[in-house]
């Protein structure tokens, strides 16, 4: 496993994979990885001949009152943990390789003015496109993304359409806690008391998952259930619970065919996200 | 010379010269070719095994009052003079599989709100979305634009630098009639008078470049001179005038290093651009 710092010495590296035409999966990460993270490096090295993870933490993807500065990096960590999970190449790029004077964005409009996106400005912007200089750098054939980012899985995949991006994007489930919680590298700044009142997130999704299974349609009620049980937790503050489809992200009113149900909440400074996706 | 209306189509012709690592150049164009498109596609196809000639009246980079519905076509000729200049392959995309919905737009800030810019509110996010949406699709190792359209040139290289694109962006030379004026698909909406008065663009832009090398330095006074030259002529009503550095396209005050000279005129309802760029 090899660890490269700029993008001119990783094309050098890349160019036989591209020339033979082999396979190359790419796992854009901001690093301190979890078990959520290595699932997807040990899913793209079976399917790919070569599995670049790179390890950024994107400022452009941080408001200017987010925990950019405090994010938790640990990238000797991160080196073993992907490299048992099966990368072939790290790539570390510094802030100033990533952006010399930027004036270029791309923005997935209608898509990223909703759910997340109404309370991080700006924030799918920052996404897209540093997802994209990694696609023009590594261009890799397949590329892994969590589930638990239901949203920007979603405002990728329409971007890589869009774009006419020849990469197959692949959306990996959620890996969670034995008690449900989805992990996140923001669990680490929980208190011992927020991470307990936490597991209401999974709790609540798991419930009016088993409330559509047996028939519940109304989506308005649906949501002031799942509210309720949120709140029941006192260090709960909601940002969003929504459910919407899976394409445009907008509300529905009846349950049909795939409903995506997703939430934000804050735990003193801690904002985290979960979802679930349901078929009926 | 085969001719191609989808993109599937095109990358699976295109996929053994990807393999085996031939060099594919892309000439960009809106078709109704003239000897300045002829002049890329030659270039592009001394310094390439194969050379892909892309033709679309690309609507989302018109305004709501241009001439996107009557800008001329002719896809015959086009794939004639497109066949004798060297092209193996002509991409003739429909609209609708161009655009199926979209909702991503790429903007190059600060290089796009000016000259014109200021005119054609977003004209370079439709040039910068339908190139980067070539780029993705043919995945060339050159691409060719002229050096006409000056500002254009100047914003994809911007892009192509800040999303890390590993293609040249290859600026050609204008090519004139022999009276000087720049070759134009519009040419053809010009009246036989205006035609007439348009020589004076270049003839201005000669007169301006001679009095730098003469030694004048103040951008305001050759900026007044360009001025009084072409509103010499009654037809012409000037939309801007500007001496700018080639990096920034920020006006300059004094005469230093490399000027571009940009102009753009409209004589009746067309609007006609050109420029030189000069050295001291």
């Amino acid at each position: 496993m090899k660890l490269y710092k700029t993008l001119e010495d990783l094309k050098k590296v890349l160019m036989p994979y591209d020339v033979k035409n082999k396979c190359i999966g790419l796992v854009p990460t901001m690093g301190f990885l979890h078990k959520g993270h290595t699932s997807l490096i040990e899913k793209a090295a079976k399917e790919n001949d070569m599995v670049v993870v790179s390890i950024f933490v994107n400022p452009t993807q941080f408001g200017p009152n987010e925990d950019y500065e405090k994010y938790p990096r640990d990238i000797k960590r991160d080196y073993e943990l992907a490299t048992q999970a099966g990368a072939d190449i790290i790539f570390t790029p510094e802030v100033n390789q990533m952006y010399d004077h930027p004036k270029t964005t791309i923005q997935v409009k209608e898509l990223t003015n909703k759910l997340c996106g109404l309370s991080r400005p700006g924030h799918f912007d920052g996404v897209t496109t540093v997802v994209a200089k990694l696609f023009n750098g590594v261009k890799p054939h397949k590329a892994y993304f969590g589930q638990k980012d239901a949203q920007q899985l979603i405002v990728i995949q329409k971007m890589v359409k869009d774009l006419n991006y020849d990469i197959e994007i692949i959306g990996c489930p959620i890996v969670r806690e034995s008690d449900g919680l989805a992990l996140s590298s923001r669990n680490v700044y929980l208190s011992t008391e927020e991470r307990k009142q936490a597991t209401i997130l999974y709790k609540s999704l798991i419930t009016i998952k088993d409330k559509i299974v047996n028939g519940e349609r109304d989506a308005k009620s649906l949501k002031e259930e799942i509210t309720r049980m949120i709140k029941s937790q006192p260090l709960a503050k909601i940002d969003y619970v929504a459910l919407v489809d899976v394409y445009a992200l907008e509300n529905v009113e009846q349950i049909k065919d795939k409903v995506l149900i997703a939430l934000a909440v804050k735990f003193g400074d801690t904002r985290l996200i979960d979802n679930i996706v349901v078929e009926v």
